[in-house]
């Protein structure tokens, strides 16, 4: 290629935009047609006066994989808003085991804050972003069914199982689910799901092809009692299992570490801590190696 | 057929229904395929305690029409719901021209009394009546677009246009959406608009074969002003249409009439105002000739 | 739902009939999409000068059935409609066990009971009744493939395979198929087979969900050569296997015996053997709990 | 291409046979995927003992233009089977106007002679030549409605409109179709229509490419009256309007002209009349310039 | 069939090309929808001043095929070609085991003699037998990957996997694939590739029903080293297995017997050497029983 | 979004890549499933020893546009390719009206080097960076059809038509179809045809969204004649028409600029004259504002 060709500067910095798609490219290609479930968790929405915060940059980055081909599923839940609610209301919460004691005025604060408040932000946001999100809960044609969990947790329940008809249709007609994790009793009872353990199981029946959780830490610790100790960037699910055994979680860590190792031994090939406080931490995950967060793999613990 | 054949009572009984099933089967024959737009108010649940009252007469003919193979889909509003929470909630509500002047936290208590509250009552009733239910906004992938109908509203819109894709994807795939009319503006805001108007707007978009309005009045009355004024079982669009240029109309009945009008003159061959407080009024409608309600065709009207 | 409302008398009969309908709700729910295999017996047509009786409330039935769903296939024989024809043409009739024997003449005399007169009654019936019903024989593109049964009977076949496909495209269409038992040999010879033996083949070939033998006795009873014998509600397979083993049966029944013991052990989960005489048999035993007939299922018998 | 190889008699002969297919290949490509009604006249089978004699022929040539690709209606009479099975059963035939006078009790042997003689005859010959044949009736899904033709002659009826979806989706899944020409009235009545009338109409609705009355003239002479007049090999369709208003037609041939006047002003582009009795007229008609019998063309006549 | 009919004489040839057509009529019919592949040699084209030289009884044979319903794939080598525009070029050519040794150069030689010359002449005159042929390679897609043969033959391969996707499409959507054998190893480097050996994986990857190779030798003989020696008219796959291991087979044999072996052990039900310089090679084998050359077959070997 | 999060360098470069891709999304997003026709030249390809030189960036821009949905066709010519390969066969070219004369061996040098080296050089560039190409030629198929130019330029044409499904069930599956100008008379002659021309025929055809001209010029001078003369970087193909009949234009802008203004008249919406020796310059057309090249548009021309 000759070059006797007058270059200004503005097209120097468009080249390196190009060059920059240019070193997409393979990631792009790579990732075309899988399944990806995210998890997003209210923590990254600070509270507002008139309802949730906003987080475009995450609805963007939803947006850019939806658009190279990517097969999108965010499921969120919304506690910092279901409390914040509550408060509001007048209702009193009481936790047990890490779950919220849900009784029926709970239940209407629950649906209030995940379909009123929580779902329709994602789902604006994203569309803002060009994208199609469409809002489901896990009651639309009963596509998560549970059972109830524990009756002194109340209207609380865990999945019992997945219907993931209706995603694949949404997904096959290019669009993006939004779900709420309220799901269904066999007996048509409504019951609050933890929205870690409901990620897990969508990604396990939609066969998705990588899990994120999104969260509010780096990642998982060598050893999570030790502030210094050293962020795992990839584990395997053996030692996830051990440290299950060991009671070596926080309690807010153990339906994530608990739905994870469920949904790799379900045949979901990876799933990742990614902290959410980093902008773009989905697409740094997905397009670079800048190696954020920690991944988890199917593969067996090497000894330590 | 000979007949020495003992049958005994329940037998008979057992008969009798089965000859109801058999009187129904023309009207069956006749509406399987067919869409139906039904407009159901929040009037008709008596809100509670914990949320809004229940319905399940409403959704077991739902139901009904659905297993026959009817394709329909309910679009609700939910007026004494979002009252009752901007109440609870310390928010006041002002009305200009029978719509409900919505700030950004009035905003937040729509969407969490009809995403929150009543979507996801409906759904449940449905699907406890066995028909796969799924509750949708006008806001999933934008397939109700508004216009800000007016600034000293709020946050108040008017129907711009209506995208049917996904309706008609989950009519094909079985499913009942249920909508609640929060609806986007083309730059991304959420309005909330009204439901009459959503419906006939949803109807003419889907190309419908009947539009019906459960309301809590008995039907259309030959002058609105005089109590005793005779009900009207059948009137023409024309006659509609004078009453809104005469100011004959009630200010609730406003919405509905004028969407009747373009619901009508869109190509949607015929419209029913029901009364939503007789049990099984819609399928008395469709399925026998007890005449409840006015039902409004597109032919000019005869003379008076 | 409050209530000053004038409901006359008409409209309170009207609702009695929305109800009746909703309590067959359930189980329309739960026939939707399945296929559903009936014999007809040429028994239940009383010859009339013009060619069979006419039996409008069956056909009715067939058509509710394909209302809400239901796939169904009506497979006929012609017995008295044959033997009555070949009267009229002077030709003789003789049986060997349980079957006709069949010459050229007498074939040509079957063919133009079956075809010419039962079958396209039935398909006028059910056409009647609003349902898109289509005359097929066994005979069209090869569907039903026959082995000569014994060379002293003639042109009669067993069958020996079939192919479901015409039929499923058939009902994916939304068709009633209404078949005549002439079938093909390999080498081409159209020959006559028992419907009893064809309707169950044809359940086995289409995966089909119930199979129903409409006859002219009330059921299968305890022990056929005592009158006064226990008529049996529900019976499993095995019983029927000893039936024929002991040969406790009437001649007429075996074929029906034998084809539901193979239909059943051919994957068919459940039989019926319901008296044709009883208005609505059919309807009866899809949507009540009136128990008319013998049910017929795969399971074990319990002891006597 | 170098050549020492010896090549014996049989591959001589063999290679002449490959010639001759050469030489079909540009009408083969021609005639994939187009559409061919034939009208096949009961006159072609003489009537045997056992019922109509066979013509495995015209079967097979039939079931060649199927395996090449061509889609092929055959739509069939019967008269003479009528005729004889009438005088077999002791009824008197009356024409009217060239149609049968048809009470109830001739309506049955129509029936049977047609669907129980003609229309199983038809599809065993062409199954038996390797082609799958259906067996379908004008009363079948209701696919050709008639209104009654004149009360004079009772049960006989004229093509009111053809649905031809259900041909469409025979041919669409490989199958050819042969139409027996019973139909149906708006209410439900079975009517005999002449089978050169359906044939016609039923081209016109299946959008066919020609449309070939097989009968037992050798075409259309340029002077019906005049035995030693010329055989036109080619006509317009202006010609044959003349000759109906001039009244030239022996009374058989007037439907079998009117029907092509209708089919190429409906669009079907050419019809042919060839004789039935020539060996292969279809195949020498559409693989050869032998140039058999009258082809009529809607261009406007030349002048004479 | 009565038959005062006069029959000139032209109408008695055409009758007897009838007759023909109607011979052929079961083979068409069985081979309707099968697969064939026919590997055609470049010796069979006589290079010219301008290109290769024509076959155009090959062409229409393969659209005489393709008519009636046949799903043909062409594989095509061409080595004079190669040789002689390698000549033009002033490339020196050296082959090491039958395999032209192959520098950039070269390869660009064989690119331009196959994918310039070869190729395009081939779709070329199937298209002008009035067939939809389209030119494809190995390389379109990476449908046929090759591994590296041996350094000292340069850019030669050997098949490595053939997806057969791309193949399908144009055989479903009725197109004639021509393939030319370059193919792509896992680097990118395009390669040359052996046609027969290409031929029999690409039969093997479509499940093809059979695979034919045009050849210039009569087929395959008794015994290679006695020109006297019988030909083989059939022969069993283990036979062709021995003369290989037994090194009885000339150099320009070797991967054609090889591919047969690989592709009947892979599945392919039948395998021919037909001899390319009879007329209508392709026409002989598959419609009639003149046994020209050998055909292979997975069945054990007979004794000899 | 808190944030004391320890973000090293490495974290920002990646970010900024993030960055980078976000502001790519809205092309994205509006690029996704729109259909693209790129003309390719020949002097974009510095001739090697053995064969056309390479340039990858061209590859990997149509490879990134493939993975974010947009439907790319590729259309090349060859021109330097051809007259290198006619010298080393010794073949004298001469030109006429910017058309080569072309004899029936320079047609076999045209082949050779577009179907032989420049296609299966796109072909494999395209392949290596990660996108399925597939060769074709207009001849495949008959899918560019052409009558001849002008008897004294021999083997040349014109576009008569052309058939876009071959190319649609390309796009359709997902590859990227390169296609060589060779094209097809109607009596079967393959010719030449010039790239431009075909490019503009193709993307009408298809109903393409953009067509783009990769030249060796910076895109379209405001007076050709003038060398310190304006580039345009916008223009409405009035002006074009304006600047063909004032003959404004050097001869090897005359097919190109009659090919735009055919297809803008056609209805493709936008044209681009894009200098294809600036690195990426389609993916800065596409995905930038950097403006490089002439935006031809159908509007009429603002007066100048």
């Amino acid at each position: 290629m000759s070059a006797e060709v007058l270059v200004d500067d503005r097209l120097k910095r468009a080249q390196d935009k190009a060059r920059v798609l240019q070193e997409a490219l393979p990631w792009m290609t790579r990732w075309a047609g899988q399944t990806l479930v995210v998890k997003y968790g209210g923590n990254a929405l600070t509270p507002t006066e008139t309802g949730p915060g906003e987080d475009p940059s995450f609805a963007r980055d939803i947006a850019l994989l939806h658009s190279i081909g990517v097969r999108v599923v965010v499921v969120h839940g919304g506690g910092p808003q279901i409390s914040q609610l509550a408060d509001r209301l007048g209702l009193e919460t009481t936790f047990v085991e890490g779950r919220r004691v849900t009784d029926a005025p709970t239940l209407q604060a629950v649906q209030m804050a995940l379909l009123g408040q929580v779902n329709p932000m994602l789902v604006r946001m994203i569309s803002d972003a060009g994208a199609p999100a469409v809002g489901v809960a896990g009651t639309d044609s009963g596509q998560v069914m549970a059972i109830q969990h524990d009756p002194r947790m109340g209207l609380v329940g865990r999945v019992d199982r997945v219907d993931p008809t209706l995603l694949h249709q949404m997904l096959d007609s290019g669009r993006i689910p939004v779900m709420a994790t309220l799901c269904t009793t066999a007996d048509g009872q409504t019951v609050n799901v933890n929205a870690d353990e409901v990620a897990g199981a969508v990604a396990q029946a939609l066969g998705a092809d990588k899990l994120i959780y999104l969260t509010n830490v780096a990642g998982l610790y060598e050893n999570f009692g030790t502030p210094a100790s050293t962020l795992l960037s990839e584990v395997g699910v053996g030692r996830l299992r051990q440290m299950i055994a060991d009671d070596e979680l926080v309690t807010g860590m153990i339906p994530k570490i608990a739905s994870i190792v469920a949904a790799l031994d379900g045949g979901v090939p990876q799933a990742h801590l990614l902290d959410g406080r980093i902008e773009h931490a989905i697409l740094l995950e997905i397009f670079t190696d800048a190696g954020v967060g920690t991944m988890i793999l199917p593969s067996p613990d090497a000894p330590r």
